[in-house]
C-alpha cells in the first residue's frame, strides 16, 4: 500500500473499515508480541502472557461497554449465528418457551434456530410493514412465562434499530447487539444477555462476545456437551478449549483504539454525526434517493437506501468504486444500497460518502 | 524484534512455532491484501476476492493432504473440541451408537462429548497401560452396527500415535487428526471423516478443518439448528454465516509455505528427522531422561519425556528458557516434559533442542 489514494474505504456491513492506526499497530505487533520473543500466533492460551492479555481485553471491554458486575463476559469462536443455536440450548429450561421480536433478516434466523430445538413464539413482528419499522414495545405481547424475550437491537438488512430499550419486561431480555454494541450507548443492565459478533464495531469476523447474567448460567440442562454450554465456558474463563487467540488479540487492539479515541461517549457521538451527514445528503435529493426505513426507527449504523431503479443502483456502485468507496451493496436478500458505518469509520469517511452522493445526484437525470 | 537472538523457539503443543518467513509475509499482507486496496480483516466474505482466496486455500489443502474427490472440506470456527460435540450430532442417526478408541486425554474428551448426547461405547482402551501404547487394531472390538468408529491418530498428551491406519473396519472410520494432519502422510481415503484443529500444523488456533465423505452428510437428523449441521456448512461452502476470515487467510499462508517447501512428502520427512534427532538425544542419556511411551507407538510430533523428578524437570525448563527454548512443559494433566514439533518447526530447531538436552544431561548429576 503506497499511499492513501490506493486505500479503499469500505462501507460493507460484514467486514468493516478498520482504522489505519489499528492495522499498522497490529501488523507491527504480529511478529513480535510485547518483547516476549514470540509472535502473536505462537502465544499459548495456557501461558501467563496470554492470561494477562485476555484479562486486559475483558477488563477494557467491561469498562467501555459498561458491563454490570454480575455479568460474565465470554469470548466464543464463531459468528453470532452460533449463538442463535446456543442461546435456547442454554436458557430455555425444559417445559418453557422463548419469545422473539421479529424485526428483520437476522431476527428471523435467531427465531428459526430456536424453533429448531424447541418451543418458540413471536411476541411481535414487523413483517407486515416490510420491516421498515420496529414494533413499538407497547405493542409487544410477551409471554410472562417465557424463558426469555429475544430482540435484535439493530437490523443491518433493513436499516432500522430500537430507539429505546424497554424496562420492566415480564421476561428476561436477551439481545443480539452485533451491529450496535460499542457504536452507541446501550443500557446493558436492562439485558439479561447481550451477545455481539465482533465483526462490526469490535474487530475481526469469527468471534462473538456474550455478556450473560451469572444466575442464568445454571439453566442449561444436562445432556449438553460442555463445549455448547455457556456455564462451562464461564467457569473456564473462555479457555475451555483452545480459543481463537489471534482474533481475541485483534479485538483487544480495536478496544484499545476505542478507549484512546474517547471511549463509548465518543463512539456514540461519532455514530450520530456520521449518520446525520449521510442521511442529510440522501434527503437533499428526494428525487434520486429513497429511504425505505421509517424515519423514527432509522438505524444510525446501517443507512439503507435505493435510487429509482436497479440500473441506477448499479451505476451508483460503479461510480462509487471509481472514487474508492466500496461495500455499498444492499444485503443480497433485499438488493438496493446500504452504507454501513461502524466504530472504525472516521467522520471524514461519512463526509467523503456524502460528497459523492451529492455529486452523483446532481449529475443523475431525475 | 531486533535479531534472531531475541526470538524464542517454542515447542508448545498448543500454539506452535511459526516459520519466520510466514510471519513476515502475513504481517506485510495484513494491511494491504493483494492490491485490493483493503486490509485482510476488511475483506467481506461475500466478495469475489474472498471467494477466490477461499477456493485457493481449499484447493491447496486438497492437493497437499490428498483429499479424495468425494469428500467435502469444511472450514469451521472453533477448535476440535467443537467437533467432538458436532460429530455425533451429525453422524449418529437415531437408534444407532458410536464406537470410540480411547488412547488418551483428547480421545476421552471426544468420547465424553458423544456420551453426553446419546449412546457411545469403547471399542478399545489404552487406559490399563496408562496410555503408554495405542491398542493394536487387531484387538479392537468394533460394533458393526456403530454409526462410526472414532480414533485419535496422534495423542499429544501421552506422546503416542497410530503407526498404521487400519483398512476394512466394520464401521466408518472417523479421526481426530489435529496434531498430525500434514505432519505425516495419512491415507485420507481410509477415513470417512477426518477433522483437525488448525493450531498445530496448519496455522492459527480457533479454526478446524473437517473432511467428510459427502454421502454421510444426509445422516444429520432434523431438529438440529443449521449452524450445527455439517451438511448446511457444506452446501454454503463454509460461508453459512460470517467465517473467521483472518484465520482462514493465515491457514492459507501456512499451506502456501508448506507447498513451497516441498509439500507433504517433505513435511513427512522433516517430522521423522526432527523426531529422530530429539529421541536420539534423549536415549543417549538413559540415566537422566525417561520416555514413558512404548517405543513402537511413539509419536513423532510430540516427544513426551521426564527427568528423574519434578525438581529436575523444573530445572530443565528454566535452563531451556535461558537458551531461548520454551513451551517444553508437559500437559497440565500429566506434568513432566514434552517437545512438540509441528510442520513449522525447522530441523535446526530440533538440533538446538538436542544440543541442549545433551548439555543438560552432561552437567546434571546422575
Amino acid at each position: 500500500m503506497s499511499g492513501p489514494e490506493r486505500r479503499l474505504l469500505t462501507f460493507s456491513a460484514g467486514a468493516p473499515h478498520w482504522p489505519d492506526e489499528v492495522l499498522a499497530a497490529a501488523a507491527a505487533e504480529f511478529t513480535a508480541f510485547r518483547g516476549t520473543g514470540l509472535a502473536v500466533p505462537e502465544l499459548g492460551h495456557r501461558t501467563r502472557e496470554w492470561a494477562t492479555l485476555q484479562e486486559e481485553i475483558e477488563g477494557r471491554f467491561r469498562r467501555l461497554a459498561g458491563v454490570p458486575g454480575d455479568r460474565e463476559v465470554l469470548l466464543l469462536p464463531g459468528g453470532p449465528t452460533w449463538q442463535f443455536a446456543l442461546l435456547p440450548m442454554n436458557l430455555r429450561s425444559p417445559g418453557t418457551s422463548a419469545d422473539y421480536v421479529l424485526t428483520g433478516h437476522w431476527a428471523r434466523k435467531a427465531f428459526d434456530a430456536a424453533r429448531a430445538t424447541g418451543p418458540a413464539r413471536l411476541a411481535a413482528s414487523g413483517e407486515a410493514d416490510g420491516f421498515s419499522r420496529v414494533p413499538s414495545p407497547e405493542t409487544w405481547q410477551v409471554d410472562p412465562s417465557a424463558a426469555y424475550l429475544h430482540v435484535t437491537t439493530n437490523n443491518t438488512v433493513y436499516g432500522t434499530w430500537m430507539r429505546e430499550i424497554p424496562v420492566d419486561l415480564p421476561a428476561p431480555l436477551v439481545a443480539d447487539a452485533t451491529s450496535d454494541l460499542l457504536a452507541r450507548r446501550l443500557p446493558l443492565e436492562r439485558f439479561a444477555v447481550v451477545y455481539a459478533g465482533a465483526q462490526k464495531n469490535l474487530g475481526p469476523t469469527g468471534l462473538t462476545v456474550v455478556v450473560v447474567r451469572r444466575d442464568l448460567l445454571d439453566r442449561a440442562p444436562g445432556g449438553l456437551p460442555p463445549i455448547l454450554r455457556w456455564r462451562d465456558h464461564a467457569a473456564a474463563r473462555s479457555r475451555l478449549n483452545t480459543p481463537p487467540t489471534v482474533l481475541a488479540w485483534l479485538l483487544g487492539r480495536m478496544l484499545e483504539w476505542i478507549e484512546e479515541e474517547g471511549g463509548l461517549d465518543e463512539m456514540d457521538r461519532r455514530t450520530r454525526e456520521r449518520a446525520r451527514i449521510v442521511y442529510e445528503a440522501l434527503e437533499a435529493h428526494p428525487d434520486v434517493y429513497r429511504l425505505p426505513a421509517a424515519r423514527e426507527d432509522r438505524s444510525l449504523v446501517n443507512v439503507v437506501f435505493r435510487t429509482r431503479d436497479d440500473a441506477t443502483d448499479r451505476e451508483l456502485l460503479a461510480a462509487a468504486r471509481a472514487r474508492g468507496l466500496v461495500g455499498l451493496e444492499g444485503h443480497r436478500s433485499v438488493g438496493g444500497l446500504r452504507a454501513s458505518m461502524y466504530a472504525g469509520m472516521p467522520i471524514a469517511g461519512a463526509r467523503r460518502l456524502a460528497s459523492f452522493l451529492h455529486e452523483f445526484a446532481e449529475r443523475s437525470p431525475a
